[in-house]
């Protein structure tokens, strides 16, 4: 597999990410790495990378920056490294391609070069959510539309399914239409609608709650963008906050008899940082590090701007999933999905 | 102050609300309760509850169920606990009504019976959330109405910022516009004109992410009840896989040597579900139990269904800080919201 990496438009250190991918190789065989961005810095701070076989680098500096309106950015910088790594996928001298941030941009430049699913109106990000009990569920859309029809609602229920069946093969997903309540005819005006339209689905389990995301109710939940983002950066938040809490505790707890035990312990049996960051890693909501883009002709991956090493390598381990199980052959327009998921009596 | 309860619409057992309102009759002096449900069942579970002074016992068994259309049933239900809760408040026999659950129903009897504030078009439900600094932030709104327009947020975010200045009378609330990043123009068709209707208040600090709900940055936030209702539930199932990672983290360590100490001091030192509890507390996003429905001409508290004895009593402490603060008195139409927050140079 041969995945192109943004390493410019994250919020942290390109260094990061050149490592993360590095490590990436190393775990996965026949992995190519094509590296996005300013070849000079590169060179300058990993002076052996050109040695490695299964490494290039490709020159780009530019990004697209998020004061920028992305729909005419993308036809203006025609050199930025979203439009790069978008045009290379295009001309398949790359499988995947990887780019940190500015989700709006690698949007725009995705369907700009690449072209939608025929038969899909609007393209869908779709992000993985642990749950209180084992697995983990798909929320579809997490932030590439803001503006939805209970059309484009549809086709992010048959993306979403289409994508967790290809990444759990085996699996008959659940899919949920997301709402204020489960009772059938609560929400927006288009909720109602957009219901008629997914009790055609197999597996339809009709409106579930933001809270069935993560009790394991259900595998795919369909909303639009601008409340799947709102949920996404909610359950960050959330992970920090029960971060902050933890740690007042056990610092609230020291005080006491009890505590000054927990505090030699956490000296001298490392509870501590270790384990905060354990829990910590295991309620990460992006712990992919990535959502991958749903509709377009390719497999793009758009990671949080905070991607780091760690992220990356989760985020490479994803694409190679999907790669390897073939999701991008096996999804050629809409009849197909249609085919795919429409019960038929 | 006077208040009603309903006891009829929680999920939870009727018995926890009355324990809930009896024990915050012992905190707060001259408080009247008003218990709205079935009188032979109260009286049959609390067979002194007669003798109290401050108690008063109203018979009303009917509920509106989930599944019924709220508009339609408070018209047809007019015995329903949530009709004749929002009478009593329209006829002065109680200062605040509280109702555990089927928001939608306790939304419609109030604005059919209280009508609204004059000026605003639509109720909005604000709740607090806790922070990962110190303080609290008003989401509003969070789960009355579904659809909405930029006038609605706009007034959303002078209720939010006047309940805001009657809990913490010294402050000057930082508003913001909950959008899908801070840079302006971002989110759907609407966020552009509210933003510029925004853009007049003191204090209004520009767009703002769910994430920002929690890290203290700002101090209302404003959004349609959709999005606020299914951030609300995010949080919560959030809290509940943490407290679900913790315990799995506990029993992890206690397979190795250093978790047979930590076993043995969670039995001998109790550091255990106790523990759990405080933290999940103190992460319980509507940790007072009720969120409060602004743009009525009464106060209506409105529980969540799971509502218990702890969280009535922080409701009945809420809603006595409201009364004692005249926040009623104070709010007596648009114009006066717009002259104490919009900024005239």
């Amino acid at each position: 597999m041969r995945i192109g990496i943004d390493i410019e438009s994250g919020e942290r250190s390109y260094k990061e990410l050149i490592k993360g991918a590095l490590r990436a190789s190393e775990l996965l065989p026949d992995l190519s790495i094509f590296i996005i961005g300013d070849t000079n810095k590169v060179r300058k701070e990993f002076p052996s990378i050109d040695s490695k076989s299964n490494t290039f680098l490709v020159n780009a500096k530019k990004i697209i920056t998020m004061n920028e309106s992305p729909a005419s950015a993308v036809k203006r910088k025609k050199d930025a490294t979203v439009m790069v790594g978008a045009k290379m996928l295009k001309n398949d001298t790359i499988d995947v391609f990887f780019s940190p941030g500015n989700t709006g941009a690698t949007v725009a430049a995705s369907v700009l070069t690449l072209g939608k699913t025929t038969g899909i109106k609007k393209p869908a990000l779709a992000g993985f959510f642990p749950r209180m009990v084992s697995g983990e569920t798909l929320l579809i859309d997490i932030g590439a539309i803001s503006d939805c029809t209970e059309e484009n609602l549809f086709h992010n229920a048959l993306l979403g399914g289409f994508f967790y069946k290809t990444i759990y093969p085996a699996s008959r997903p659940k899919i949920g239409l997301l709402n204020m309540g489960t009772e059938q005819g609560k929400g927006r005006h288009y909720h109602k609608k957009t219901f008629n339209y997914l009790k055609n689905l197999d597996n339809f389990v009709g409106n579930v709650e933001s809270y069935n995301i993560l009790d394991g109710s259900v595998d795919v939940v369909v909303c639009d963008g601008f409340t799947g983002n709102s949920i996404l950066k909610t359950a960050e938040a959330m992970k920090e906050l029960f971060i902050v809490k933890l740690r007042e505790h056990f610092e609230g707890v020291s005080s006491k008899i009890t505590g000054r035990i927990f505090k030699h312990l956490s000296h001298n049996y490392s509870f501590s940082d270790d384990h905060l960051s354990a829990i910590s890693n295991s309620l990460l909501p992006q712990y992919y590090g990535s959502a991958v883009l749903l509709g377009v002709n390719g497999i793009v991956l758009i990671g949080h701007g905070m991607c780091g090493e760690d992220e990356l390598v989760n985020s490479i381990i994803l694409a190679r999933r999907l790669y390897d199980e073939r999701y991008l052959p096996g999804l050629r327009d809409l009849n197909d999905l249609k085919r795919l998921f429409i019960h038929h009596s």
